[in-house]
């Protein structure tokens, strides 16, 4: 459980920032707009999660197709998408302090949870507001603007002379680049109905209230994939990816006592199903990821925005259609932080020890060993290992301090194996290999050391 | 040589739209400002190109840490970093049709690039514009500006209130956030110089001529590492990674005669030497990558402009300086787009037969191997070796058209190798597999399969 843990957002965050898992971004100046940098062990991590990913959803995949589309989009896209007219959070102005909410999180925070308030329409909520004489969190006192739409699209312009300056967005979702690239995708690889496209992108929100570490940020980058279907199969498809969403975050180390599904009541008028798998974060239960049923919305708006035909043509009866869509999506920087999460023990060796260790999935691991040599007069031997092994995998190395210090920081950061050269080493060119979880040690032969990890790392 | 292989930047290009490596950005809507999107075949390329770098230059060196920084950074760094008061351009308007043009491409075209305008002042372009009566290669007439300098920074604001509204940037170069995190970096993982700090990352430049493809984009990533070290040893250093930068590049197999260091005469004022590596293009030799000797220039005016102490402290002699930096960076898109002219070949195999075919080096290859059923009756076979190879490497699946016309396809992609399941496998368990480059066939067991090709596809 959770609580026996202890694992508090504070406890995570300097973990990450003492451990070089992640900075904030811009940190000399102070910082910036709720950015984050990942540092030498969050980068790793996070690189692992991202290739997992791919491997289990492209690569192990025959009719799932990758792409990686520009960030910059023409922004005729966007009024397709619908972003430009009604992409929006429900925003309210505090007419006495100037400060700006969000009026669902205003509802949510107050209600501590209890009431859904994303099911409400602005009339309800300012209805709920008034009559809950909910205040505003930064002046106390109560005098609000009505709800209106903010637009969190960040906005730029490309062209070079002032006067034919075009307004250009930060893509807020990376589908986009899969929707425009249906049917180039399904040409140039011959793909049949039913087939994915599946990328990984970074995607830009204005957000009002980011937050709580990597768990809503202004830039995150997102994992999705968009399967093209004929109407049909669409709720069996629907269902298979429900239960591969699950499988995956469950096969990456979170505990399924911390996972649940989260069937949507309300629905875009143009969705047949929604469902949200959701997380036991330490701030509570809290959306990991989605799977859609967009029904064939977004190929039609792309048609009808464009003047281009989107339109299928089966290779047997050579029907044309518009496939449906379904929508798998999970953000990279959020199933981080809920792997750092899980990953989180102290655990209690004696009554005066207690040794902090990150239980990742070796797959995920940022280093998969670490090269320890018992004496500095053993570094040039524990150097030729470290050649052998950071040909294979990431490999850590330390000779500063105890080996006892040693391992404690690498459980730290969760290398699942440390390898210490000693004396017998210069001997029989065997090395002790030492286990994170266990702590057991055990002697190998360094010419096996290639495999025992190798096998013990795959995904 | 490239004109006897007769690769143009067309016939790439044709090639990359139609098997799936790259597409114009929001194709179906006519394309924009030269962005590109990585189709199925080319993300593959793309990324391996980027793990090679990463491989080499981060997980094999143990004095190189990696970083992903947020894209979007504290609009001071901008201004320490001098990009927003001097970055940019020299551009010149045509009065008479209003046409934006770079004065030094104005002169480079005119000279058929015997005219290094790169090196010369504003008064010395507009001065050579005028006596050589260079005119609008719009409009043909001449009729010109003075020069004056834009800056290709996008600029976007963050912030929901109106009257908050700061203004961002989107990151022209990654490096910054190398600087920012230089001692983040340092103490979490107790770094002692000279050590670097490794980043891939999209950086953004509102480029008045992007063009040539793949060549200068608007958005683009780049890798690269800064190394911290001493004055004393910076220039072995610098010296160190023009070597390595160059291994670099040839063992990914570009060709050593398509390729040479072009040391520069002009240095920037902090600058102590500066040197690129050019490569042989359709379009002449350019710029591939480049190593820049930066001096304390960087640190010291971050220093100034946080009001931090950047200060590095010798362990040892407790001596406090603000390290040398040498930068080392290449742009992945350009090297990924060096690397398909240099895998281009058209081979006349008779009078009446010639292949197309991509000989990538077997590490970078999008797809590994290729799983071909002879007939389709033998599918379930060829699906149950499909799923063995793509537990671990990205594997195509093909079972539509002749045996000899799918071998043709694969090569267009530079699969390097193809394996045919016919109705011996059914007896026995062996499958032919083919080599891409020498189009010889061997007969191996399926289960020898995996090892054989994972050792020919390592970098």
């Amino acid at each position: 459980m959770k609580e026996e843990k202890k694992v508090t957002m504070d406890k995570i965050l300097n973990l990450c920032k003492n451990r070089g898992f992640v900075f904030p971004g811009s940190d000399i100046y102070g910082g910036f707009a709720n950015t984050w940098d990942f540092g030498p062990i969050g980068v790793e991590l996070k690189n692992n999660v991202k290739r997992a990913w791919w491997k289990r959803f492209v690569q192990e995949s025959k009719d799932t197709f990758g792409v990686d589309a520009a960030i910059l989009m023409n922004p005729k896209v966007w009024e397709a998408s619908g972003h430009v007219a009604s992409f929006g959070d429900p925003k309210m102005d505090c007419k006495n302090c100037k400060q700006r909410f969000r009026a669902d999180t205003l509802i949510e925070n107050h209600s501590k949870g209890s009431v859904a308030a994303e099911a409400m329409t602005n009339e309800e909520m300012e209805k709920y507001i008034d009559e809950n004489n909910i205040k505003c969190p930064h002046c106390g006192v109560k005098n609000w603007t009505q709800i209106r739409k903010f637009n969190p699209m960040f906005i730029t312009s490309r062209g070079t002379l002032e006067s034919d300056a075009d307004k250009v967005y930060l893509r807020p979702e990376t589908c986009q680049g899969e929707y425009v690239n249906f049917l180039n995708i399904q040409r140039s690889m011959r793909a049949k109905v039913p087939f994915a496209i599946a990328q990984i992108g970074k995607s830009f929100r204005n957000e009002i209230t980011p937050g709580n570490f990597l768990f809503r940020t202004v830039e995150f980058e997102q994992m999705e994939l968009q399967n093209f279907c004929t109407e049909e199969t669409s709720m069996d498809i629907y269902s298979d990816y429900k239960a591969q969403a699950l499988n995956f975050v469950t096969d990456l180390g979170l505990a399924p006592d911390h996972l649940r599904y989260h069937d949507h009541d309300k629905l875009a008028h143009y969705a047949k199903a929604a469902c949200d798998i959701q997380y036991l974060f330490p701030i509570g239960w809290q959306e990991l990821n989605g799977i859609h049923h967009r029904g064939i919305w977004d190929l039609s708006r792309h048609q009808e925005y464009s003047g281009k035909s989107m339109l299928y043509t089966d290779p047997v009866t050579n029907e044309k259609f518009l496939p449906n869509i379904i929508e798998y999506s999970i953000g990279a920087d959020r199933l981080v932080l809920a792997l750092l999460c899980e990953a989180y023990d102290e655990e209690v060796l004696d009554e005066n020890d207690t040794r902090v260790v990150m239980h990742f999935l070796p797959a995920i691991a940022p280093f998969k060993v670490a090269v320890l040599p018992l004496q500095k007069k053993l570094s040039d031997k524990a150097r030729e290992v470290y050649a052998l092994l950071s040909k294979e995998f990431m490999t850590d190395y330390d000779e500063v301090g105890s080996i006892g210090k040693r391992y404690r920081r690498e459980d730290e950061i969760g290398t699942p194996f440390c390898v210490t050269i000693d004396f017998d080493t210069m001997e029989d060119d065997t090395v002790t290999l030492r286990d994170r979880d266990t702590m057991q040690q055990i002697r190998l032969p360094i010419s096996e050391l290639v495999s025992y990890i190798q096998e013990r790392i795959k995904f």
